[in-house]
């Protein structure tokens, strides 16, 4: 730890504390604890409050959540404990638990502190979170994205069943090969994703590309979803030349971050073209160019001769192109 | 390229062309054209011939395959095209193909060359195949295993139709929610892993540890399922303390591999131990101790002074270990 960035998404607030998954006597108290937290979602959004210029995660107790936690769909995922300098016994712990409800939740809100609402769609607002709440939104966003999406057997279409805490669905059917052996399909998804900065053969320039739903002017790096049988400096170089028509040679791994939308692992790298002619690929890029540092630094410190707008703070995207500047304090 | 090692599962012998696979016309001539190459696979394992010591992919023509392609349940996957040297017309490039086939495949056996055989299992069948198969059968193999495991849309339970030759999976079902924007639901499943070489503090020990299915004797890298909202360097220490009791501290990435079993994306680090105590989880690891930089030299050149057998060389545990040793002339 420490050599790291503190990059959005990554911090670990929680101690995910996996060998509890399978005790239910431990879960069930905790569950029923009144110092337990229970961060409520509609449609993968979160419950917040707004104060003081910060939105912040609301932190519901147990009594605040029993009728839903009645409702046999409400799926339940534990997050964690709240990490401690010294060791506690294990029921001291604060557990943190994560709900999702697809009911309309108006008669529950105005039970509830007037000041908490939903946070409207995932992007941008859940970069509006404290770097703690990022952290915890990650894990408890992908796990509850994953039982919305993946609520029957992939291998035979039946009705699955929630175990693990929320970190395992299992399939009804008796008989069902997925109950044989260990298979992915009932585990969570995490999609990899290589994201890079592709660096000119001068050194000087980088490439950046634009998808047709950017804010305007916004450039970001190329990236793109790791296929199967891929190793990830080759889903890099394929993922270049299929969105630019740039070769590129040499990879360097960077830093990776949570991305939460739903579920994917940002694998973020540096990587060296061996060619300089552009081709965007309109089907996803709507323009991708070559700029120089200076060009990267003004959008970076926003200065008025800035020719393109850089990707918030909290992307990795961010991080790359600042650490190619040699604004790289952080890193 | 030309910086990373020449892993087994990572070498490109295709082109993956992605850009075709959109393009029924061309897939339907190249699917009938006689100098494509078909790839079969029976219950996930490749159609191979031995021979000079060599186990080599039996590469089908398309006469050979045609009962097979009549069958509407046969899912086609297009693998890409041979790489040129300079560059053809689409048309001239010779495509690959892999099918999957569940039914018993003995009467089309006894048509084909009678040396052909399917590889008994994945392991450790699979890493007898050549580099050159093995990048091809990565790809394949992942892919097929997913159409294999994921016939039906897992949002709504319904059943699904291949597009994109063989890269997307489509509910059937009208009004299904995942026909509504992109989801991951619909593509092949790539799942990160974590594998990773703990290094002791007085940089002269490493961690390893043996799962009980091992063959006797070996230790390997400890490794774990990257989980939702995690980077990978949170992985890496939340594997090693769960697998082991070891606190790790900085963790730095050396490189990835494909993992066909089913579709795994292998990410190899070294990481730094902060405390030294092992309590292996039982659950997962029959036995984990830390072992000295001779006793590694001495497991990789076989003396037989050796106490541990080394994970096989194609495995990229073999290459973290041997890059710890200094033996890295290939990385
Ligand atoms: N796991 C996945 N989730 C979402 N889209 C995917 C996935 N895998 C492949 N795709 C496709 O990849 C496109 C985005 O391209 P890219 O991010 O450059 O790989 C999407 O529009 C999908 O067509
Ligand atoms: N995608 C996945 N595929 C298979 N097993 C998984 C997956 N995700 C979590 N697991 C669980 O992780 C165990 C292996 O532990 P590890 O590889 O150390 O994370 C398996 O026995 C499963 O219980
Ligand atoms: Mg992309
Ligand atoms: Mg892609
Ligand atoms: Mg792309
Ligand atoms: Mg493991
Ligand atoms: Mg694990
Ligand atoms: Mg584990
Ligand atoms: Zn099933
Ligand atoms: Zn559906």
């Amino acid at each position: 730890a420490g050599e790291e960035p503190d990059t959005f998404f990554n911090r670990e607030f929680l101690d995910r504390m996996s060998v509890k998954r399978s005790d239910s006597e431990w879960l069930d108290s905790k569950q029923a604890s009144p110092d337990s937290v229970f961060l409520l979602f509609h449609k993968l959004n979160p419950l917040v409050s707004s104060g003081a210029g910060e939105t912040r995660l609301c932190k519901l107790r147990a009594p605040g959540v029993q009728e839903l936690l009645k409702n046999g769909d409400t799926v339940v995922v534990f997050l964690g404990v709240e990490r401690q300098e010294k060791q506690e016994k294990d029921d001291d712990l604060v557990a943190w638990f994560a709900l999702d409800t697809e009911d309309d939740p108006t008669e529950f809100l105005k039970t509830e502190d007037p000041g908490c609402f939903f946070l409207p769609g995932a992007m941008p607002g859940l970069l509006r979170l404290s770097d703690d709440d990022a952290g915890v939104v990650a894990q408890a966003r992908s796990v509850l994205a994953w039982h919305s999406r993946y609520r029957f057997c992939p291998t035979c279409g039946s009705a699955t069943k929630v175990e693990e805490a929320g970190y395992k669905r299992t399939c009804l059917r008796a008989g069902c090969r997925s109950l044989q052996g260990v298979h992915n399909t009932c585990y969570p998804r995490v999609d990899p994703v290589v994201i890079m900065l592709v660096l000119h053969p001068d050194g000087n320039q980088c490439l950046l590309g634009r998808k047709k739903t950017f804010p305007p002017g916004l450039f970001s790096c190329l990236a793109g979803f790791v296929e199967p049988g891929e190793a990830l400096e080759s889903a890099v170089r394929r993922e270049v030349l299929e969105e630019s028509g740039v070769q590129v040679g040499p990879v360097q791994y960077l830093s990776s971050q949570a991305w939460p939308m739903p579920s994917c692992l940002m694998i973020g790298c540096h990587c060296v073209a061996l060619t300089t002619d552009v081709t965007a690929d309109e089907n996803e890029i709507e323009e991708a160019r070559w700029f120089t540092r200076q060009q990267v630094i003004d959008a970076l410190v926003k200065d008025k001769r800035a020719v393109f707008k850089m990707p918030p703070r909290q992307a990795i995207a961010h991080l790359l192109l600042k650490h190619w500047t040699g604004f790289n304090a952080n890193l």
